[in-house]
């Protein structure tokens, strides 16, 4: 007996997202079935038609953002000359939460991922540098992950923007704040140490 | 900087589901802003408002089918006299995939877990007994969790169901297909040994 077509459309609309297999899908329409009245069902649908029509990405800093101007991109934000480089605007959102960046952003899109054959394309540099000598930008920070595919991108990056007279820095890498040294890794040790820092 | 409401609202409508909290519901949401295209977003919202429309609760086996007659309960399956009794419905088209089971089923809609406070009431206890005794049914095979929720409501269901005149059988506990015995826990290979079986 095959699962009603109904509920099979639905599960290959779940399918789409990035980490959830067939199996995720079935579950979570068996919990919409199970669980939700009509009425949250509907709400779940109108916010996602609306979802769109409520966000622009702006054009300058390439955040999502409810309309322009962008709120990132407010003048008083581009006096503090430091532009923080991100991979997606979800970044943007968690490190202004912070409250230690009074900054402005410019979100890459993508990491650089040779193998997956995802360059630098998407990435808009041209964008980026003129940006940078616009605003006058004296540090550009590279917030991205702490993976093989974050170093490639700040290597690149890196390289790329030797010829402009800012101040290139990353995140630092060390122990998560909380964690017990003994289940830190190699790798993060290693960082940690090369970065310690005086008291 | 908080998100955008249009953002937000949709945010709060996947954290509705078991499982999903604020962080992976805000990742499934920019999923969709920057890997879907408009169309794939209109079918998902589509999917969703027609979800409950495509599909009934079938009165006898409460299976979520297409449409009535239900094809889980259909005549040369009552020939078979053997019920199964699951927790829900995605339990059903799992059981029926294996091609091992002939019978009609009956969704419990839940297991017992006096903790949770989630009882009997929505068992519908009655219409199962009176099932047993129409289709004259011969076993009932209980195809439940195999953890203590289970194994709780498999007791439970054995006292209410003594008076009537049917073998109750419940899944072999054992060690999983595929699985290196090393790996297996001492509660699954305690049940397995108990449950060996003649060669």
């Amino acid at each position: 007996m095959r699962y009603p077509p109904a509920f099979d459309r639905c599960v290959s609309c779940f399918s789409r997202f990035q980490g959830i297999g067939r199996k995720t899908a079935e579950r979570l329409v068996f919990d919409i079935l199970t669980r939700w009245d009509e009425a949250a069902v509907q709400e779940f649908a109108h916010a996602l038609l609306h979802l769109t029509k409520g966000i622009v990405i702006c054009p300058d800093c390439r955040v999502h953002v409810e309309s322009l101007p962008c709120p990132f991109c407010a003048e008083e934000r581009k006096k503090a000359g430091a532009l923080c480089v991100v991979a997606t605007s979800k970044d943007v959102y968690a490190i202004d939460a912070t409250g230690h960046f009074p900054g402005t952003f410019f979100v890459l899109g993508t990491l650089l991922s040779p193998l997956d054959n995802r360059g630098v394309e998407r990435m808009e540099l041209e964008r980026l540098k003129q940006r940078i000598v616009k605003e006058e930008i004296k540090e550009a920070i590279f917030a991205l992950d702490s993976s093989l595919e974050g170093d490639a991108t700040v290597c690149f990056m890196k390289e790329e923007l030797k010829a402009l007279p800012l101040k290139l820095t990353r995140l630092a890498a060390g122990v998560p704040v909380g964690a017990t040294l003994e289940f830190v890794d190699r790798g993060t040790l290693s960082r940690a140490f090369c970065g310690r820092q005086t008291l």
